[in-house]
């Protein structure tokens, strides 16, 4: 049966001590089918079987219609940021527990991964956010997030306080701790951890989740994703704009973080018999049917 | 100028000692622009001017293009629920305080209807829910709901067990006081207080909110307003399910309570400038921009 | 070793299929180290052994100074809430999962019974509630509460509203689902799905828990439990008073609530080794130490 | 009448602009009653009026029977940390709105303080925490705080995981942006928005508040105010223990952070007619008692 695609990505986490086994068994599989194979320079140097090239995520973006990920979800999290602006869809591999966004678990890795290979997966969707910093008009920094942009205080321990717009809208201006503007995706990440609610994935929509707010009415507001929404930092010292804890921007009074849906979205490709709340269910120990 | 409508329908909460006042106001007003006027048998029965006909709200909401009413929120909810199916936009002319729908001041009603009258207005659509009640598959119950359809125990303060699936899909079987299942209108209101988020009215989803799950992981959870919500309740004496705390229906176990969007919204027609954030800043009474 | 007591009340919850099993082997563990047994009516109509007497949970009270618990921890409510006012402390033999209260397994009922009768145990108080209803300043109802005393509203799905005092100092007026008058047992109950703070038994402590507030700044507190709290019903339909689930009052407007530490506390003998932290880290899976 | 207090220490926030009119009249009001008034160097460099003696808080504390702080509860605050220790009591004058602790408006300054000089108080004590850092098992930090002391994370925006125990039984590892240790007066400041309890300043109890935990059933826990609270940091860059959010110590892994309860309370001296919860319902907002 031909591979549904060509030319693979495929990177590692490179902590794991399981790693270059588990490499070079996927190396090994997708070159018995004939498949390129590319890495970036942490998991070419864990892996016992050598790629077709070697390149950073951007550069081997341009190469592979497929990008196969060895790790948790904050690995497959760096990757989808990269890979979503090409196009290429993303499987996750993960080597400990079950990840809210890697579903192929490594002791299934050769049944699994030929699955995609052969086509028989379910794709989905998920919206990433384009966010920016101004300061005096101009844009001084930028990144993609799929989980969330957050602003928030830094380590001195005082709230920050900052206006919040939705589409030139005022909404509040909040003492908080910070402000979580999450996708759907991010919406089972911090976004809950600090109350936030559970977006579906397919649902377009973003949320605003404030980080222990001052004023006790001021509740988590989910708004439609062509939305934009802007953070003005009022006051507060050591504020920082945060993009997936992976990126960040460090903000002064009047910088404005401007928040919006990436033009792209990240494309998932889960095992046939994928079901969302399935794997919530368990990743959140909610009860099964009863007998 | 001529007016935007022909037939107007006037309901009005009747136990507010001003309202006899308000509807002889509006009653003159309506009168003046050659509008017929159309009353419900309580309303007909406080206004001090004879309405054009009189009749159940589903009778005048057939020759009405229009419908105003005078009272609170709760009053607006129970015409919307009628006039929604029929197409008849409303505005709310508040007696109290400032509601979430009313946005009509009594004190400014002259200008503010007449501004309706002349077209100066900002529609806005709102989803209802249409639920049903099935027993051993047969429908025994239906109604709409335009805040929410509550599935809820009874006075013995066990708590109740039900399942629940969204477009057949298995989410959780889980034991609470109950669950809400809110649209954006609903949102701010009962499903607020038991800990669900705020959905902005244009966003096309409902809320899934546990009242007191004992699972402490059972978060609200919003999806699409496309979903059908299947609840089957497992154990419990007394539930059931509450529709805008309009109307119930007594459950047993095994009966299924089914939830989709009606087919058709009510449209809200605002007064101009009216912000749907400001409004619900205000009713919050969250911070206003700093100087 | 003589045993550390000489008559024991044991009560079985009655629909547990391994309950006559259960209570051969318990009977037969006391009558060899020559106790006297007394059981209620429906604990000695499934025993396969005789007890000495059959009897009133209040009656079988009288006459031990040690009661065994065989089901769950509602099985040890119901009887604290009677052995306490006689001072007969309570071990409980858990049927199925472990219990915030009944701490021996079942598979482990010998060991743990014997250690208990050989006083090697851990013994605990926990307070109780006295609570009463008043109805044109007359008493009309009163009953104890291990867990919590909940004012609640009924069926109808209306919130209720209600006025709060503590040692006669006005608190608040509140539409709410209801409120939790609850002790540190019932924190981790109800109280605890309605938001409400964990009170470890040893504070002297009672919790004030709304139940879905409608104003959002009503949050829970807790106050000394040598306070009296006063809940007078304002609104409200079907309004019940709840005392653990066990016994309840209906309420109408102007009712009393009146709620007080009970004047002898229940006392839990707990196995060796028994700690608070670890029951509750393993019933709400809080994270173990790492490695 | 002679004056219950015969030496006054006076300590102003020092960037309110009407902070030495203030001063102006209350030296001029203490001068007239023959008492001896103290300042601390940036609240005598405000007051027109030339105080007995200057010196930092701690030596004026010496110095005093009293202590009169004029600005918001911050202020207070800071002053409790150093008069608790040598047993002087406090009372608040606030320049602003209402504060929890201040409560001598600014316009009642002549009355309100002429009353406390003549003994018509309501004397209230309040717990403050000790904590201290340790590394390598010596104390390399300590310090007191009266709202709470707080482990948590860093400006990074990762959370931090730590382990708590209490009295030495270990409670949870827990992976959050941090953990609040709150006195009651505490309970109302930053732990309130991070979701925890209202705790009544009369019960000896004290807070611990996840902040944003990972792990959704770790929900706030009262305890003993007699009992001892350590964390130490797992893992974490750029965690901070943070006391009042005025003093704080950065934290490496293994770091322990230790907390229990200050030897000796602070004295807060209010108006008589003072109720703790008159005073929180106005600034939570709760609702009035109903006509």
């Amino acid at each position: 049966m031909p591979s549904a695609f060509k030319s693979v990505a495929v990177v590692g986490k490179n902590d794991a001590a399981s790693l270059p086994d588990i490499l070079d068994q996927l190396a090994g599989l997708l070159r018995r089918r004939g498949l390129a194979v590319h890495m970036d320079p942490p998991t070419a140097a864990a892996s016992p079987v050598k790629p077709e090239s070697v390149g950073e995520l951007a550069e081997i973006s341009a190469r592979a219609d497929l990008c196969l990920v060895v790790g948790g979800d904050g690995t497959l999290l760096s990757c989808a940021r990269v890979m979503a602006d090409r196009g290429v869809p993303l499987a996750g591999i993960n080597l400990g527990r079950l990840g809210f966004l890697t579903d192929i678990p490594a002791d299934q890795l050769e049944a699994g991964v030929a699955a995609i290979l052969d086509g028989e997966f379910q794709p989905e969707q998920r919206i990433l956010l384009a966010g920016t910093v101004k300061r005096d008009g101009e844009v001084i920094f930028s990144a993609p997030a799929m989980n969330d942009v957050v602003v928030s205080r830094g380590a001195s321990g005082s709230m920050i306080e900052f206006a919040v717009t939705v589409d030139g809208e005022f909404i509040y201006t909040l003492r908080a701790d910070g402000l979580i503007v999450a996708t759907p995706t991010g919406s089972t990440a911090y976004a809950l951890s600090a109350g936030g609610p559970i977006l579906h994935p397919a649902l377009q929509a973003i949320a605003l989740v404030p980080i222990s707010p001052h004023t006790l009415s001021n509740r988590p507001v989910a708004i439609r994703n062509t939305s934009r929404v802007e953070i003005t930092l009022v006051r507060g010292n050591e504020a920082r704009a945060n993009f997936d804890v992976q990126a960040f921007c460090q903000l002064e009074p009047s910088d404005v973080v401007s928040v919006s849906s990436a033009p792209r979205p990240a494309t998932l490709l889960h095992p046939r018999g994928y079901r969302y709340f399935s794997m919530l269910r368990q990743k959140l120990r909610w009860s099964e049917r009863t007998a």
